[in-house]
């Protein structure tokens, strides 16, 4: 997951709200209702095949395998690198031995970040090292790097508030107070310290900035992820502490009034580097222009392997792909697995496909992609604008509710970070919300890594996937209202 | 806690054997009937001085801001290194300040090893960064690195059995799977991998050795620790890879036959070093020169801060001394604390006390050493050799018993690594058993920081020790079976 997550927060709410519109009691008896029935919008036999899905997927997918496979043949991918071409060629050579249709790469181009090296250290009162990493994105420090005394700001409010010039030629320090949420909310308002903090530091002055890693661990891993420097605001290098250490930082500045350090960073853009989505299909056997997507992104920060973030997105959607494909079920309209590209830089593979596919996109049915790591699904929510597609969406619900899956409001249409161009173009979304409350433990560190995976969560997330993407795709609902 | 625990396992075992010799009943009732008659080797008076201590110890003491001053002012202290140097600083001015008596340093030279820069990578089948670390006194190597093919071994005996010649010029990997242990018994065996494994590779023909780090966590945080190269086998350079990075070499050669890498490392060794123990006391009042010995080692590795390796040992047992001294008591005997150097490295500074207090050794009493992070006190074992030691360890017991501390039985003296050298000269130890199920995840790591430390269970420790030092100090009792 990128941090671009909060940026598409001003779309218009058209989520069907389940908590508030009618309340559970409406929910539980539309539920009851259409399980005794039968379908509206889904036939019988289609919801017995979603059935057969679903108990297949909870007794083992090939989800753990696809992600274990991702990350020990490629390891860390990093947009636009040589390492994120092998994963498109692992990828590409995956889905074609799966035996799915239409496997292909799409490319675009990209300026490439690159990380060559990077430290810091506490020169005074107290010399020692520090765990730090530098935010994708930043420029480079001189070769001998930044010596500087630290400006600490508790939050990134008090910077924006700081007088201009207060911190100039000084190193500005903003911490947090992140906390462990289950839908993980709040890191859209905490990571702003990481992406807009950099211009906001440099707006009053300041030659370098530093941050409290945007993570809930109290592990030795500072999280990287990007930055976004502001137009006409001199770019300064920017780097995250890992938590233990931003502690350290903020403990020796409450007893001494300065912490002289030292920050370094070697860092290059590489202009024109190669990316691209690689995409499979199952062909829709009577609608085949019409298209649900599903997917993860391909792309992982360097410091990783990219298992959690997001491996495992991809390990479910592929595995979700398959579970249809191996059931021999051919769906009535086709069902497109998007592996994405460049997606931690900024959604590049995202914005690439909308511009690729623009005149498709009307036949886009739906999408969701699978970006928020290895964590069991607990609600589910959707953006439908019609009845038929509301009635749909009870039906997904009422199949995945034994395995603990609540039908929920939503405040803002998701699905992904990689469907926000998608969204904007007014593809209607479904989001899977995955247990979240470890995510940020482990998101954009060195210590992402296929250890820290359940299979078993996988497989639940699995079912949930290839539930819904096969009653969509085996039906002809529509999701969207009529244009006016 | 160093390597060397387990070398002194042959030393002939003295410890009372509770669990076997009597049975749990008996302790029962001995504890009761001690408690309900009053003292043998302890007089009513000093009994109640006791449970003074050990209830104001359980309602806060100054451990916690002991080891936070230590990590945060000094943070990682090499054996031998100027960082070591400011932490005998950091104690002289700390004990000072607490107002003991006898403060000071007693200096001694060594050879310290320096880590400059590691690093390692596989090459092939799949290129991608590894998570190392040098273990403590690896010869570096060519500035290029070495690159060879991997030869796995499960185990250290797989290796030790492979014949002479058979991984000549490549680079031999060892595995393990060390699992928790409340006591950290395991780590004797498992620690073999990394303390004698280079010079067995050696032997082989390995021009590289790297292990599974001796760890029980699954963080990508390499453990370091002391090698020991053995007379007349080449020094070849040797390396520990984080757990999740063990799992990925295990995993590609187990798909693949060859796995390739480079590993790199720069160190050096610097001659005649300064460094040293350093010391405090309150000094007895009737028989000053009886000694009663407490302490923890000052230095630790360079990845981490040393907060549970041994800060949290220092600030039990300081604050334990501190206790006694802010309670203005006065015990029989003096009670000294050594914050013992260059632990990690060989217990130089645990040698270095030996000769310098060669003569005064028939007067130290007993010596307990906290070297085991800041887990709980579950056990406590002691090798006396009389009976007026046998009950005054009971008494300590019985005082110890409502914190849920058992008597126990042990297989060999302990007391701590650096009272192994005072042991084999004939000194009696008590021993705080700690729960030290976690303490193998930070051990060696960079993530050895005080954030991983909990307050109320230092202060169990500062409880433990302060009843037990006061106790033994304030009585005439000696734990030594008179000389034949």
């Amino acid at each position: 997951m990128s941090q671009v997550k909060g940026d598409s927060m001003h779309l218009r709410n058209r989520a069907m709200d389940w908590g508030r519109a009618g309340g559970v009691g409406l929910i539980l008896s539309a539920l009851v209702s259409t399980a005794a029935t039968g379908a509206e919008g889904a036939s019988r036999e289609s919801l017995a095949h979603a059935e057969t899905l679903r108990n297949r997927a909870l007794t083992g997918t090939s989800a753990m395998t696809i992600v274990t496979s991702l990350t020990t043949e490629v390891g860390p991918r990093l947009a636009g690198s040589d390492a994120e071409a092998r994963a498109r060629a692992w990828a590409l050579r995956t889905l074609t031995a799966k035996g799915f249709a239409g496997v292909r790469s799409e490319p675009f181009e990209m300026d490439a970040w690159q990380r060559h090296d990077e430290g810091a250290e506490i020169i005074a009162p107290y010399p020692q090292p520090l765990a730090v990493t530098a935010l994708g994105g930043s420029v480079p420090t001189p070769e001998t790097g930044l010596l500087g005394t630290v400006a600490v700001f508790e939050t990134l409010e008090d910077l924006k508030r700081a007088p201009a010039g207060s911190v100039t030629g000084r190193i500005a320090y903003v911490g947090h107070a992140m906390q462990r949420t289950q839908d993980g909310s709040s890191y859209g308002y905490f990571n702003e310290a990481r992406t807009a903090g950099p211009s906001i530091a440099a707006s009053k002055g300041a030659m370098g900035y530093l941050i409290r890693s945007v993570g809930t661990d109290s592990h030795r891993f500072p999280h990287t992820g990007s930055l976004r420097y502001q137009e006409g605001i001199p770019r300064i290098p920017a780097m995250a502490l890992s938590n233990p250490d931003a502690d350290q930082i903020e403990r020796i500045a409450a007893d001494k009034s300065d912490v002289r350090m030292r920050m370094w960073v070697d860092s290059s853009e590489r202009p024109a580097a190669q990316s691209g989505n690689v995409i499979a299909e199952i062909t829709g056997r009577e609608a085949p222009e019409e298209i649900v997507v599903i997917g993860a992104h391909l792309d992982s920060w360097d410091l990783g392997t990219g298992a959690i973030d997001d491996g495992a997105g991809v390990g479910i959607t592929m595995a979700a792909l398959e579970l249809i494909k191996d059931a021999g079920l051919a769906p009535r309209r086709t069902i497109r697995l998007v592996l994405w590209g460049a997606e931690e830089v900024g959604l590049l593979g995202a914005q690439a496909y909308r511009k690729q596919h623009e005149a498709a996109l009307a036949q886009h049915v739906i999408g969701s992609e699978s970006d928020f790591g290895g964590g069991r699904v607990w609600k589910l929510t959707a953006d439908s604008q019609t009845e038929e597609g509301d009635a749909l969406f009870l039906e997904i619900a009422n199949l995945l509710a034994p395995m603990g899956i609540a039908p929920g409001s939503d405040d803002q249409p998701g699905g992904g970070p990689d469907l926000y161009p998608l969204i904007a173009a007014g593809v209607p979304t479904l989001r899977m919300h995955q247990d979240g409350r470890d995510y940020f433990d482990l998101h954009h560190t060195a210590d992402d890594t296929v250890d820290k995976l359940d299979a078993a969560a996988l497989d639940q997330n699995v079912a949930a996937f290839a539930v819904f993407a096969w009653l969509v795709a085996d039906s002809d609902v529509t999701f969207r209202a009529a244009a006016p």
